[in-house]
């Protein structure tokens, strides 16, 4: 390893100090170290493109310092360069960012010398079609989701999954969701838990009038197109939560795997399950 | 019984021609009758006082022609009127407007002969403070809602109960609901049913981070206070899904039960019950 | 106060050093005590009277030392003598027994003094009507709980309130519980939380077929019949989850509130939120 | 097709009119046909084979005349024959019997000549071992289920999954599901659907004592191990609810894919959104 980048979560100051530690320390080995600065705002997005990042495509390592917010958003920024990426928490665990900062040098002692486990994601591509036209377009790691606003009328969503009609559900909202993200909103609108290398396709509806419209989960091939109610208005698209896009009477919504995954380093000192049981107080 | 309010959902043409021929048919019988054709939409709402309405307060009864909505709206506009309400579904039936257009006549003839039987429900009292101001205040039939909109972060809302603290929920939003309006919005975001006539007040968060978070069936006389987090944003209350306003950042929200009720008249065909059975497909 | 019950776990050294210690620390102030070494286990019941207990009826306070178990079982043994209970735990908070024995002294002290909060607790009967006869007759302060065997093919249950239908269900038991049993078994099936003080009969039924059978909250007053499916097997009625009854098919099971209450001394220290934060991790 | 083995609901008179109907039908087009009226009992386990069945392992083609019960009858009874299996209802619509009566024949003659399409269905290997000992094995199509019967205490149930801790959970029981068999016993018991081509296992359990232990989607090649609690009594494994096998202290419980498939001949005239939109109410 030659190249390091650094995405640091900017608001946060414990953040920062650590980045400045571990880029002395990466330094001193003899490493060039890239470091992204970044703040995670939710932005409005007819961006069809990942958030700008000074970070090269040729590094060997990204290493982020922050919540499961920045590496939902270092994954967006990131994606294209397919280094595998190490996230660092700066006191909670996360779902995403399993590592401590007490943990981190033993870490990355190993992770410099090669002994380290990687395991891929699968992503989500969403894109937005508007009379013939692709008006947005997002890669995402845990979910996009059709959302209304508080005070639009209920939703009434037509779903088809590879070309044949679902439903049409009526409900506050739709998460599409990777089975990274079936621990995060999905988790609150009573989807299941799906192990993350189960690669699968969630399709899980927020307050859904009809109450037998259980979270459904899809095979990883599937292809999703929602069609959005033509009287329907204050409607989004929201990516990661992080980026939007305002929807408008009579787009479809398409929804299927990214051809792209995301290289994800394991905490070497614990797995999945352990991440259960801490987060959600599992046994 | 010598003067009737109508109330008619102005959009359907049936509600207004069932409206005309029953004004005629009470007219034929010597009534007094005062018709009142209303538009349901979602109104901003620092509106401390009902809708108007041509309806006096002195009416015998109100008949209302529309659905659910509908009655919610006619509710709010007469509640200080003290009269009967009969609500009258154009087809599908609602958990509000039992009577459909077949029993119409025949039950019109049991009310004005006194022969009917009538349910008091309670209602709710919401108001929003602001720098110790009243600056809205509802009362609603069915629930006060607080959501966020889809593009803010999740909610932090502090709740005490009659004085003491009962948690801080992180969710989409919360419900408080009457047992009227636990078979609406309640019932899509997990909440149980209530018997409309056990008073009670029900607290359910939509989305709860906290999987424990479960619904809260709180006494009739619970005094519930709401402090919206004072970093919130894009945040509104909304009564009855028909009013709404919008919230500031350390604004402190009330809910109580109201003073006054409304007087619902039964269909004398069908019980609580056999709607649960129509409309939910219980047994 | 002169005349003092214990209730002890008797399979807890610790419930019964610490009832030790406490007999000799009234017995120094004067007090009589009256000790009752208790074994929780599950009874057949056609028992229609509580168990057994030496302690007599004009005690004054009954304390009870064990865990949540006990004091169900001790509300049973001394609910006709209509003293005070104290729940004492022996390490982990319970529902029921609020007060942790570093708690006990301090609070024994304000307790014999009368400077003590007691909270009444509605009770079910629940009995079971056979050929004319009722062959088993319960009062419990949690939950009376119909349950097939593991065996057993899905369950039909005819439901009445008050005399009129309100559904059958198919489903693995139902739960017909109090606002106290609504933190127990309800609460795992899916039912809602209800404050112990708002006075309800909670209808829980246990995975059930059709999906939008929701948990029912019923007036405190409602009388309830369930009617055994003249073809089902291997059922059974369970009350506390302590006593049962062998059911047979066309037995009636009714159930009501009792009139007698249980008076439950309050932690001065703990209100109800205070045990849903520390037992449900809220807030 | 030459030889056609026929597989009916004995209990049911229409299931055995349509049968004899159908064998004479086929016996007109030369084809060889043997019957086997079965009784769904649900049997006591030990059976580490099929039930035996007077069908030979060389038949073209399996129907089923019956509900779903008789088809995961069947499904057990010919797993070794690798038939395709034609699944054929008495009216009501199942979830595995996909044919109702009247599109019999035209379903016939298309499968006769050789015009379908058939579809995979993952099995999963649940077996007992005791001392060292494989007491019981089961190959099922919907699901494995461990339940304490309705007298025991909360189970505990340790769960590895490829030899690492997930959790110990405390439940009423433990669904070990299929894609299949998402929509059966899972459904009531809060679980997702699962499309029933996306290779999965579920581990669903029943009533948890833990609000946070969700359903859990694990890949289709998960190894699942379940340790019995040393203190558990009245406990089963009951194999797609047709074969049980008591439980003892101290088992361990083993689930897997089996390499096994069923092939479902599919209904031409509907796939498998219709059947959630028949069964479920789905839109």
């Amino acid at each position: 390893m030659e190249k390091i980048g650094l995405v640091v979560k900017k608001a946060a100051q414990k953040a920062r100090l650590a980045a400045a530690d571990l880029e002395t320390w990466l330094r001193e080995r003899g490493l060039e170290v890239i470091v992204d600065e970044v703040e995670v705002t939710i932005n409005s997005g007819s961006c069809p493109t990942a958030p700008p990042s000074p970070i090269p495509s040729d590094v060997d390592l990204v290493v982020v310092l922050g919540g499961d917010g920045t590496l939902l958003y270092a994954a967006r920024a990131v994606r294209k360069i397919g280094a595998p990426l190490l996230g660092v928490n700066l006191g909670g665990l996360g779902f995403l960012t399993e590592i401590g900062l007490k943990d981190l040098y033993p870490t990355m002692e190993k992770v410099l010398a090669g002994d380290f486990r990687a395991e891929a994601r699968m992503l989500l591509e969403a894109s937005v079609q508007r009379s013939g036209q692709t008006v947005a377009q997002y890669t995402v790691l845990n979910d996009a989701v059709i959302n209304k606003s508080a005070l639009a009328r209920i939703l009434d969503l037509k779903v088809k999954i590879d070309g044949k009609d679902l439903t049409a559900y009526r409900a506050d909202g739709l998460i599409i969701s990777t089975p990274t993200g079936s621990t995060a909103y999905n988790l609150s609108a009573g989807g299941p838990i799906v192990y993350p290398a189960h690669e699968s396709i969630l399709l899980t509806p927020i307050c859904p009038f009809t109450l037998s419209n259980r979270p459904l989960i899809l095979p990883e091939t599937a292809k999703i197109e929602i069609e959005v109610d033509p009287k329907a208005s204050d409607l989004l698209l929201t990516a990661d939560g992080q980026a939007f896009c305002n929807l408008e009477p009579g787009d479809t919504i398409t929804a299927q795997r990214s051809s792209a995954r995301i290289s994800l380093i394991k905490n070497p000192y614990k797995d999945y399950f352990e991440i259960l049981k801490t987060k959600l107080g599992w046994g």
